[in-house]
């Protein structure tokens, strides 16, 4: 499928959706909207990911099947100076993904647009109609189940779930992704935003998604969510671990972070702590191990400090740890942990 | 206010709600509608709650200002053989109010019927609309907050927080109920379905109650669902304990019970697993200490016995317990160990 990516005035810093499905989708990206850096491409700003051209509007981009929106308003509404893109692009034809919690789908013009030219508005935050209660059985499938924990949000959670289900497939394993946020499911092509459901069903939306797949593979990645001690989201954090029943779990952190982002009177645990709580919790449901670490270094520039961080990080968990995104050996080395 | 409670072939056994609302309801209740008891009492069947004939549908009962579905099948949805009497209470000009999943205001026949007799269908599992996430400042407010938590549902959580807020307010406490659940909400007349919002809102919607009326109280009782280890219903748990704050925890168990209720492949904890968890889980948002059990000992015959289960329950705990329901001296020194 060729893809359109929405991007305007964020990319590439805070365009997390953009770049992720730029850096793990299957989907070919043909341009980039963002009226800041019409003209430029892709690896002008960052590298590692696909290239493509950077233009100002839909207007401007070549043939495409959809538009991805890859970027997201704090409070996920819809900003208006986007709507000419989405416009043209159902106009000629094109699909339209969006993660905002602003249902496009449920905006008039958009709908009646979409009618008109044939076209799909994929709202991929809205959950399905027909979750339910958790049975507790999502440790019944054949699958080992992996899954991303946190010390914080944004963290990397997302992106060490990819490297790792990457990495696996590398070495001929057969392993897949469960993805539980938007990013993940606009890269994935399926899977439902957790944070979405009905608080009720928050294990039980993981729990049908393990069930879908998990018989089908051998290693299921789990995307996680939020962490168990954040003063608002550890409630998701808490129904994907109960939900997904997992077998091992991989600690997410970032090098430096000190307090809850956006909350910050809220201090970080030491690392053992999560670890504790995360297995502590786990254990009677479904017995789950930290195995290994993941250690964001996205802003520690030098690669010795960097190097130095992560075997801070290791010494606290007891556990193999690395950044997947800076060191392959790294990621070789937490996978090794994993498997 | 007058009301009539529909409980029909599950009074008083299965009928949580009506029991409940009887017990604890400001409200006089006129009648109770079973058509398998009509013709007995309220009195007939259970003491210690407000006395009321049994009917066998509206058309029988006397004037009332609303009908409350005091009952919920499995599921939650509405049962065909209650549309009469919701018909005849509306055609009578009193409002209904329902904790069922299955939303009566949006039933096209009850809708109509409302509008036109001027009365209120009251959801009360309708979450409100303006929710959002947490922002971790619960514990500002000037209140004590007291949230009982359970080793399993339906350990009788919303009746200890019951207890406990009418044996302080006969103390002369300043204190108030925080209803989280369907029953709650009907004895309390205000309050949000926790376990109805959306999962990311979860600490968020219990947070909004507690700064609404914290700072208006001396202690509030928050009334709290599930358990932190249910497979399926941890999410809602974990949020509450977060969004709430709460000071101090008073854990709720059923004696007897050694298995998760509909999920018997899992068995309990021993009670000092509870208190590690809650209180660890707790702390890096917001300290709290388990200060006091409550063992519901409605299946255990003898008095003596129910004595001895307490005991047990109150070493394993190290700390105050009780059945704040069967014995008055119990309550007395439970609340002694929360004030």
């Amino acid at each position: 499928m060729q893809l359109v990516i929405l991007a305007h005035e964020q990319f590439p810093g805070r365009a997390k959706t953009a770049l992720g499905v730029l850096r793990y989708g299957d989907h070919d990206v043909v341009a980039v909207l963002d009226r800041d850096n019409a003209g430029d491409r892709v690896s002008d700003h960052v590298t590692g990911v696909q290239d493509a051209p950077i233009v100002a509007s839909m207007a401007d981009a070549p043939d495409a099947d959809a538009l991805l929106v890859g970027i997201a308003p704090i409070g996920g509404g819809f900003e208006e100076s986007w709507r000419d893109d989405v416009r043209t692009a159902l106009e000629r034809g094109d699909d339209v993904v969006s993660g905002l919690h602003y249902f496009l789908a449920e905006d008039d013009e958009f709908a009646a647009l979409a009618a008109e030219h044939g076209c799909e508005i994929d709202d991929v935050r809205r959950p399905p109609e027909d979750l339910g209660v958790a049975e507790g059985v999502a440790s019944q499938v054949d699958a080992e189940v992996v899954l991303t924990v946190g010390t914080d949000c944004s963290v990397g959670k997302m992106t060490v779930t990819e490297e790792l289900a990457r990495a696996a497939e590398a070495r001929g394993v057969d392993a897949a992704v469960v993805p539980t946020g938007q990013t993940g499911i606009m890269i994935e092509g399926w899977g439902t935003c957790v944070d979405r459901v009905v608080s009720d069903f928050t294990a039980g939306a993981v729990e049908e998604m393990i069930l879908e797949v998990g018989d089908d593979h051998d290693v299921l990645f789990v995307e996680g969510q939020g962490a168990i001690t954040h003063p608002a989201y550890s409630a998701v954090t808490c129904g994907i671990l109960h939900g997904a029943q997992p077998d091992s779990l991989v600690l997410c952190h970032e090098a430096g972070r000190d307090a809850v982002h956006g909350y910050e009177d809220y201090a970080l645990q030491a690392p053992e702590t999560y670890v504790d709580l995360y297995e502590s919790l786990a254990a009677p449901v479904h017995d789950a191990e930290v195995v290994a670490g993941a250690l964001n270094t996205v802003d520690v520039d030098d690669d010795g400090d960097a190097r130095s961080a992560i075997a801070d990080y290791e010494t606290a968990l007891d556990a193999p740890a690395g950044d997947l995104v800076r060191f392959d050996d790294d990621r070789e080395r937490v996978l090794e942990a994993v498997l």
